[in-house]
């Protein structure tokens, strides 16, 4: 049921003055207009629809601020829109930034980019939506390159302003004085707003990604291992590949390749090089016998020796890129073109899917803001939503076939969050990967720490350890040509890891399902846990410990752990650390790999040695692990479950299972069944697993329990 | 007598398509009109009106290129420009770039903002007039954010097309394929094109400058030396600071005053503090009495303590700027109440002039896009011309006053050539700043390399030998306190320059009339000499140094050496270095120091020695020095000349007079004075002045010739 409310909001200028309309439309979401909006933006790029059943099953909440403090206004063929804030309010997400957590204080020019270094909103997913330390998020719907001054416009009539100091004798003067608002630029004579009350932060990013059609779902084997093999590499050596790794006994899901396959690259053809790739199809059924699939690099330009140049051709932009010309993804006969082309004898073939490169940036290379497209797209709307559209009609293919995909892309925005693909990069900053996987979770994008080479064996390790907890477990080695097992006297602990990857399949998989149904972010920032604040102020007064863990912890961002599914506080160690400090939300938290009790809302010191990447565990956790397999398991294997309890309290854990690779658990087959953990009679700790469901998919075998601390 | 050319343009998209009609408005100069132009634009915040007497004057050039090859298009609210660019074509200009001379392959997005490092379109005067190495200049006369693809994108119907490689295997694949015009993205649905064929880069420039009203001639006291104290000091502090240089016997024509002579200032009052200054008009009279003027530091940002606050407030802007409200400088309300403020007890009692800070950026600092403005200014346009309305009504108040000033300013654009402000930043890289003095050349816009402060006596040194070859001679010791004795060890070397800064006014003060008078940048790049190319094709065959002398430079950007007036070229030592390469365009060229051969047309190695910047000077030059006096001349003063001779070539050089301090010279009473040196029957070179005419201004006393160059 939706429910109305209107808002009047008088605005500021008689001339532009237009009244802003909030309506209701699932609980705690409020769809706002201001102006005119334009037909096309981020949502009817994306196409997403919202997860209407999950949404509609939320508690209602309260509007999150006095919408007489919504102000917009549109003039000279902009919107300017003005939000709240308080004076213990943090603003987090706003994309994929890399340096920053808090966006307070920052002003960012949202615009689809490589990322260059610098936390300004040039980024491979600068997405309008952001998140407040007080619970709500935003959501400005509009594909164009929008500013947001996010706490840093100071208005003459500000409701809480700040006053004027005299910079010649006051110490106190500062260079950028209090501002009590979020202001954004829009150029374009209107636009739609979305607020998400969630209650939490964490809530309003559930809201939000559910109102965006809910996470991303991969296949099962999309979280298994996977190894980029060197560009010019020939059919004869990626078998050799699987073969090696299969031989050495390290796991493998999937083989990346990259712009060889191809009879001409940048621009593309998208047919295979015939000489180094003689029997595609033969090729991606021997790997698959082996249990391993094939994606495929590529970027959407079209060489004009491509067998579809001609007939694409109308259907191009304007300005071409590397001498290929640019589909116009908007346009119909385009896309057609251009998918039949990834259909034959790559899709229908059993590819399991792309790696979308050079959809983001740079602007010496993509099309300039003067190049027009056929559908009418202006050349800056295109470029916010190029890698959305890139990702749209590719997962489109896959969909048709009934297979999920689970591929990469370097450009990304709001309403892709249901989208099977995975962000990456070419910066190559380990501490700034890791900010980029905590930023991820506030904008409903998936984003991978790729690892790709390293100076040395501390290096490699420290940066395989991380990717094993992200979305996609990584080694980009198209021009290294590094193998897991490259750096000898680490090999070991990379196998470990890998192993470990796979043996945390089955909490990974239903991590994502709670993405999928409930929005949950599987790879989030500690602002979005529970007992985590980014402020003392509700609890001022206490210096105690117990009471207000984050005395020391309030004013520093933290950008250098993360939360990975329900359960796993990590805590990355990079190459020269020999310790870290990592801050513990409130509660009793356990070492991961020794059950050992190891802090509560507190700072800890770490010196986990060069073996191990601090992982910790909340109080009465239950994680399910399966064996360590070489490939994930197909749809009518049995795996047996090791649900593995820490601390002392009791606890459950939801495990998801479904076929693992079709859409049927669209059509209801899929299961949750339910690992609880409690103590008996006599106080002990003991485990049950609900029984499977009737007709639902069952990939369960044999149930164990482990507990992983020893009563103290 | 204006002609009319119309060429009607036919563009590619019916729904798009507009003929743009090109009008020759005065020899050699085009207007075209694309879309509907905005009523507000950078001419007309500039309010510049062509200095029709000199450009009437100017021969007759042909349309620079084929106008078929120009396109305009308005679609979505932009209009998108395309201009032709040939193979062996460079691009210079497009605003005071820091790194960078040849643009050519760059992309611009112009914004009026601090310098933040990167040559990106972001700087204190992004002025959108770009320079050809094949004489021609274009103004795309919008004060929008502008967007600038110089030869980096490429159509798909380009003319001059690239073809497409495989990068896989093709290693002369590039990620930069060739692109044959300048692209510019303005957001607005129409502009005014202007273009400047010139016959040669300086030609264009020329008619540019002359175009916006020619350049501006300062005062012949602003071409002296000055100083600026610390930010607290008072009166007293800078009466003995005035009297110091002259008892060290240092020159000195004016004096800073930096934040602390208001009551507030960040944001201003425009108010003395009268703690500090108790009597400013005895104080203005007294320093006056010794020949030394006084500037005074402000931003416009009006404090809330400001005496004019509550007046000015109903004319300011939404957004503050530290608290104090921003003018609307397009409002007159806001103009009269602000410029009444400074000329009561300022301007009246005889303030040189003013430094107007902080009109430039940064983001965090000014009114975001989304402030509003009363005149209806939008935010964009107020940022991009905010420095130009600053020097325009400020200028006037000293135009109503019927004295010359000469000040500084953060931030300029097109239009405002004419103004007597020179443009500083905070940025303090000595190779940098060289370079912005490279580029001021071609943008019509004057900058000062000054001296603030340095580690060694060696920066110190070398840093003041290149600022007295620039617009303003200035230490700018608000902040460090340097004197320009303040390293004993090169003391010596110090006065001799600012010694040799006042020899030179007669010349730099011709040079400067020339820029008035005729548009010639009296500081500007090598590639606007005659004898200097870019690119070497036009002679292309001959590898004989004396037919193509730029063999080897033609590829590299020049930008550490530059021409100061008609004659001299300026090779800046950079701290650390003991010797470095100069480029002598074709034809012979002296040392200035001892008259000596120095080249022809070739790149000479030189070892000056701490105590000299190299300084080159044409064959034939004739250069005009005074007396090193402390102090600039007035009008009634006579001055004693010595007319320096270089080379072995006959020459003149035509000598400019005034009274030096009012506007009378507008009204006829100047002189031009030509200093002629030939050869007698003897075959001796002989020198000689012209007379004085009849009722001019006449400062010249004794006139001697000097022969720099020994017969060889």
């Amino acid at each position: 049921m939706k429910r109305l409310i209107v808002l009047l909001l008088m605005l500021p200028l008689a001339a532009a003055a237009q009244p802003m309309e909030w309506t209701e439309i699932f609980p705690g979401i409020w769809k706002g207009v201001a102006g005119r909006p334009e037909a096309y933006d981020l949502l009817t790029a994306a196409e997403c629809e919202p997860f209407a059943r999950s949404l509609e099953r939320l508690e209602r909440t309260p509007f999150p601020f006095d919408p007489a403090y919504v102000n917009a206004e549109v003039s000279d063929g902009n919107t300017y829109l003005r939000f709240p804030l308080e004076r213990d309010e943090q603003i987090y997400g706003l994309g994929l930034n890399f340096q920053t957590v808090h966006q307070r204080g920052r002003i960012l020019g949202l615009h689809v980019d490589h990322y260059g270094g610098r936390d300004n909103g040039r980024t491979h997913a600068p997405v309008p939506f952001y998140v407040s330390s007080a619970g709500y998020g935003v959501l400005v719907n509009s594909a164009r390159y929008m500013t947001f001054y996010i706490g840093t416009a100071v208005r003459s009539d500000a409701r809480d302003a700040p006053r004027a100091r005299d910079r010649n004798t006051d110490s106190g003067w500062t260079s950028r004085p209090y501002s009590d608002a979020v202001e954004v630029y829009v150029p374009a004579e209107g636009v739609e707003v979305y607020l998400f009350s969630g209650g939490t932060p964490l809530g309003a990013v559930e809201r939000y990604n559910l109102f965006c059609g809910g996470g991303a779902l991969p296949p099962r084997w999309g979280l298994g291992f996977t190894q980029r093999v060197e560009k010019l590499s020939d059919a004869a050596q990626v078998v050799a590949e699987a073969e090696e790794f299969e031989r050495r006994g390290y796991p493998l899901d999937f083989i990346g390749l990259e712009p060889g396959w191809q009879s001409r690259a940048y621009p593309c053809t998208f047919e295979w090089d015939t000489g180094r790739f003689p029997d595609p199809a033969g090729l991606t059924r021997q790997l698959l016998d082996r249990g391993v699939r094939l994606n495929l690099w590529m970027n959407p330009y079209v060489s004009p020796e491509a067998s579809i140049y001609n007939d694409i051709l109308p259907h191009t932009g304007t300005h071409t890129v590397w001498c290929g010309v640019v589909p116009d993804l908007n346009d119909p006969e385009a896309v057609r073109i251009w998918t039949d082309r990834l259909r034959q004898g790559q899709v229908d073939t059993g590819v399991s899917g792309y790696k979308i490169d050079e959809v983001d940036g740079y602007d010496h290379y993509l099309w300039p803001d003067v190049a027009r497209f056929p559908s009418g797209t202006s050349a800056d709307q295109m470029r916010q939503t190029y890698g959305v559209l890139a990702q749209k009609v590719t997962a489109r293919l896959y969909r048709d076939a009934g297979m999920r995909t689970f591929g990469l892309v370097r450009a990304s925005n709001a309403g892709a969050n249901n989208m099977p693909y995975v962000l990456y990069n070419d910066y190559y900053s380990h501490p700034d990967f890791i900010t980029a996987l905590v930023n991820s979770g506030f904008c409903g994008v998936l984003w991978t720490p790729e690892v790709r080479s390293s100076k040395t064996a501390e290096e490699w390790l420290r940066r395989f350890q991380s990717v094993v907890f992200s979305p996609m477990a990584m080694i980009n080695a198209w021009s290294s040509g590094t193998k897991p097992w490259s750096f000898p006297e680490v090999a070991g602990q990379v196998k470990y890891y890998a192993e470990l990857r796979m043996m945390l399949m089955p909490y990974f998989y239903s991590e994502f399902a709670r993405y999928r149904f409930e929005g949950t972010p599987p790879f989030r920032a500690m602002a979005l846990e529970p007992g985590f604040r980014y402020d003392s102020r509700t609890e001022a007064g206490s210096r105690d410990l117990e009471d207000n863990p984050y005395l020391e912890a309030v004013t520093r961002e933290v950008k250098d752990q993360y939360m990975a599914g329900k359960f796993l506080l990590v805590a990355p160690m990079f190459a020269g650390q020999t310790s870290r400090t990592v801050i513990l939300p409130q509660g009793n938290w356990y070492n991961f790999y020794t059950g050992r009790y190891a802090g509560n809302g507190e700072e800890i010191t770490v010196e986990p040695g060069l073996d191990f990447i601090p992982v910790y565990v909340r109080d009465g956790s239950v994680i399910p692990f399966m064996q360590p397999l070489l490939h994930s398991p197909g749809p009518d294997d049995k795996v047996d479950i090791e649900f593995r309890h820490y601390g002392n309290r009791e606890g459950s854990y939801r495990l998801y299972d479904d076929d693992g690779t079709t859409f049927a658990y669209e059509d209801g087959l899929y299961s949750w069944r339910t690992a609880t953990v409690s103590r008996n009679a006599c106080g002990e700790l003991t485990g049950s697993l609900s029984d499977p469901e009737e007709g639902k998919p069952n990939t369960v075998g044999r149930v164990t329990f482990r507990f992983m601390t020893r009563s103290e």
